[in-house]
C-alpha cells in the first residue's frame, strides 16, 4: 500500500481524528444536576460577577482556536476550508499530545480580511487563544495585527513565528559551532510570504551586521514602487546599503542563507560564493532549495532544510505546542517578540555545547524535554515583561 | 458542602469540562507523517476535488456548535457569552456522553441578528450541525429562519423545539390515558417565549381542535397591535374565534395546559374550571406554574414538570442528542417538522401500553432506550422527506 493511500485509510477510519470529550462522568441524576441543570447555574452566576472567572470554571484558558481560511495549505496554496480541515485537525491533535491544550479547528466560509478579523473576534469568549494558520501573505499579517489590537488573548500565526522561532534556534547553535556572532554575519533570506518576513524581523531584533530579503524578483529594497505595505516595511529593517541585484548577487560573501522559498534555487556555485563555513537553512518542502548533500559537498558547514530524512530538520512542531503551554500557564495577554525569542533560545539550548555538531543543531521533534523547556521559558518571559494576568 | 459549593468544586477541580481529544495516536514519525505533513496532504487533496469527501475524511460530519450569545441562560437570563459558557459545555458533553455527538460551545460576544448570523455562516465549514441554545425571543427565531435558508446543515434551537418535541411525547401518551384524542381536545399554553411559540407550532401540525396561546398580558390574538410578526404569526395559527381575555378564561373549558412561563400564575381553581381529566404540564424552573401535587389535588388526570423530584419530567435531554445522532447518520440537510415529530412519538413508544400511567407518561432521562429509538426515527424521518445525503 503506497503512503497516500495509508493516510486516506487513517483519515477515514476513524472519520477524522479530533472528538470532542468529557472531563466529567454523567452516570446518575445527581451528575447531571452538578454538571448541567440546576448546579450548573452557580459558575454561571460567578462568571457573570467576575468575568475572570471563567478561566478557573471553564476550559476557555486551554482552549486554543485553530483558524484558517484554507488559502494557503501545506503546498497546496487556496484550497478552502473544508478541503484545509485535515490539516486544522492535525495541528490540534499535535496541541492536544504533545502540550496538552485543546485545540479546535475553525475553518473560515470567507476569504476577506474584515470577516475574518469579525468572525474571530466574535468567537473569541469561547478560546484562550487563537492560532492563525495556513493563510496567505500580505492577509495573514493584517489580519494577526488586527487581533493582537483588539483581543487580549494570544493571537499567534503559526506559518510565521512558528517556522521563524524554531529557524533562529537552528542558527543560534549553527553559530555557535562556526564560532561567529549574529553581529558579525550577513544574512540572505529567500522569500518574502510570512515566514521570510517573520524570519526577518525576529533576526531584525538580534541585530545582525546586515540581513537581505530576495523574493522572486531579486533583492528586496525601500522605495521599490513593487513593493506592498509590508514588503516596504520589511525593506526598511533590511539591505542597509540599498543593494539591488539577483539572488545570486545576494549570497556572494554572505554568512547564512535562509530558503522559505522554491525548490532548487540554489547552486552549489552560489553555496561557494558564501563566506567560509556558511550556514544554509533550505526550507522549501518537499523540494529544498538546495539538496542538503549537495550544500554540504559545496563546501557549507552546517545545513538545516524541512525534510525529515535529512539532520537538522526545521519543524514547527518544536515550537507552537510549548509556546502555547508556556502563554497559557500563565494566561498571558499576548505572545511577545521576548516570548517569541525566549522560546528560539530554550529549543537550542537543549542541545548542550559538548552534544552540538553540524549535523545537530535542532533537537529531534520527538525530543520530550522541548515542550516544558520552552513552555517554562515563554512563561517566565511574559512574567518579566508584565504581560501575564497569573503568577505560577 | 451545599449543592452550589459542589457544583464550583466539580468545575474549578477539571477547569472546565470539555477536553479535545485525538482519535489516533502520533508516537513516532511515521504516525506523524501519516496524520499530519506529508500524508494529510492527500485527504485535502482528495476534499479539494470532491468537497462531499470533507464527511468521509475529518470529523465534520459528527462535530456539532453549540451557540449561544448567552443573552437567555437557564433562568439567569442575559448573562454574556463568558458567563454562558459553563452550560455550554454542559449541553456539549450529554451531547457526548447520551449520543456520540461531538458537540463543542461556541459563545458569541454580540447580541445583534445579523452578526450573530453571519459568525455562524462563516464558521459553518469546521461543523455538521448547529445546535442554538439560550438565545432570547424573538431574535432566536430570525436567527433560526435565516440560518436553515442559508445553510444545508442542520440547525437546530434546542430552547424551542427540543422543549416541544419532548412536551409533544408527553401529550401523546397523556391523551392515550386519557381515551381522548388531539382533534378533541383544546389547549391552553401560557408563556410567548421560544418554547411557547414552537410548542405551539408543532401542535398546529397536529391539528387540535382549538388553541390559545397566553402571554403575560392574556390570550394572544390575531390583529392585537402589540404583537410583534412572530406573536401574530402564532396568533394567526391558533385562537380560532379571536378570543380575548386573561389566562384565567382561557383555561375554562379546556383539555391541556401547558405552562412555559412564570411560577405559580395557576391556581387549584383555575385547574378546577377546566375539563374532566385535564393534563397539565407545568415546566416553569424551578418554581413551575402550579406545583404537581397541587394541580393533582385540584383534579388533573396527568401532572408533568420540568422537575426531577416529581414524576413526567419534561426534560429536553431525551430529545436534543438522538435528534442529532439521527440527523447526523443519515446527512440530513435540515431538521423538518417530520422529523421533529417522528422524535416526539419516538419518546412516546418507549413507554408501552402496559406501563402507561397518570405518574409515567414520560421515560426517565437515563432510559438508555431513548437515544436509539429516537436517533432511528428521525433518521427514517430525514429519508422518507428526501432530506437525507446518505441511506444507512
Amino acid at each position: 500500500m503506497d503512503f497516500n493511500e495509508k493516510s486516506l485509510i487513517l483519515h477515514e477510519e476513524k472519520v477524522g481524528k479530533i472528538q470532542v470529550a468529557s472531563k466529567v462522568t454523567i452516570q446518575n441524576r445527581e451528575d447531571l444536576s452538578l454538571a448541567y441543570t440546576p448546579g450548573v447555574a452557580e459558575p454561571c452566576r460567578q462568571i457573570h460577577k467576575n468575568k475572570e472567572d471563567v478561566y478557573k470554571y471553564t476550559a476557555k484558558g486551554n482552549l486554543v482556536a485553530v483558524v484558517t481560511d484554507g488559502t494557503a495549505v501545506l503546498g497546496l496554496g487556496d484550497i478552502g476550508p473544508e478541503a484545509a480541515m485535515p490539516v486544522m485537525e492535525g495541528k490540534a491533535i499535535l496541541f492536544k499530545e504533545f502540550a496538552n491544550v485543546d485545540a479546535f479547528p475553525i475553518c473560515l466560509d470567507t476569504k476577506d480580511v474584515d470577516e475574518i478579523v469579525k468572525t474571530v473576534k466574535m468567537i473569541a469568549p469561547t478560546f484562550g487563544g487563537i492560532n492563525l494558520e495556513d493563510i496567505s501573505a500580505p492577509r495573514c499579517f493584517q489580519i494577526e495585527e488586527r487581533l493582537k489590537a483588539d483581543l487580549d488573548i494570544p493571537i499567534f500565526h503559526d506559518d510565521q513565528h512558528g517556522t521563524a522561532i524554531v529557524t533562529i534556534a537552528g542558527i543560534i547553535n549553527a553559530l555557535k559551532l562556526t564560532n561567529k556572532t549574529i553581529e558579525d554575519v550577513s544574512i540572505v533570506i529567500n522569500g518574502s510570504g510570512a515566514a521570510g518576513v517573520a524570519i526577518a524581523k525576529m533576526l531584525k531584533n538580534m541585530n545582525p551586521k546586515d540581513m537581505l530579503l530576495c523574493d522572486s524578483k531579486g533583492i528586496v529594497y525601500a522605495g521599490n514602487p513593487g513593493n506592498n505595505e509590508y514588503k516596504e516595511e520589511v525593506a526598511q529593517i533590511t539591505n542597509k546599503y540599498n543593494k539591488k541585484g539577483t539572488l545570486k548577487d545576494a549570497m556572494v560573501d554572505s554568512d547564512i542563507f535562509i530558503g522559505v522559498s522554491a525548490p532548487e534555487v540554489v547552486t552549489e556555485e552560489m553555496v561557494k560564493s558564501m563566506k567560509e563555513d556558511a550556514i544554509i537553512f533550505a526550507m522549501a518542502n518537499p523540494i529544498p532549495e538546495i539538496m542538503p548533500d549537495l550544500a554540504l559537498k559545496a563546501g557549507a558547514k552546517v545545513v538545516g532544510s524541512g525534510r525529515s530524512d535529512f539532520p537538522n530538520q526545521i519543524n514547527n512542531l518544536l515550537a507552537f505546542p510549548g509556546i502555547f503551554r508556556g502563554a497559557l500557564d500563565v494566561r498571558a495577554r499576548e505572545i511577545n517578540e521576548e516570548m517569541k525569542l525566549a522560546a528560539a533560545y530554550a529549543i537550542a539550548d537543549i542541545i548542550d555545547e559538548s552534544q552540538l555538531k553540524a549535523d545537530y543543531v535542532i533537537p529531534e521533534v520527538f525530543d520530550v524535554r522541548v515542550v516544558d523547556k520552552v513552555a517554562a521559558a515563554v512563561s517566565k518571559a511574559a512574567k518579566d515583561t508584565g504581560v501575564a494576568s497569573i503568577q505560577l
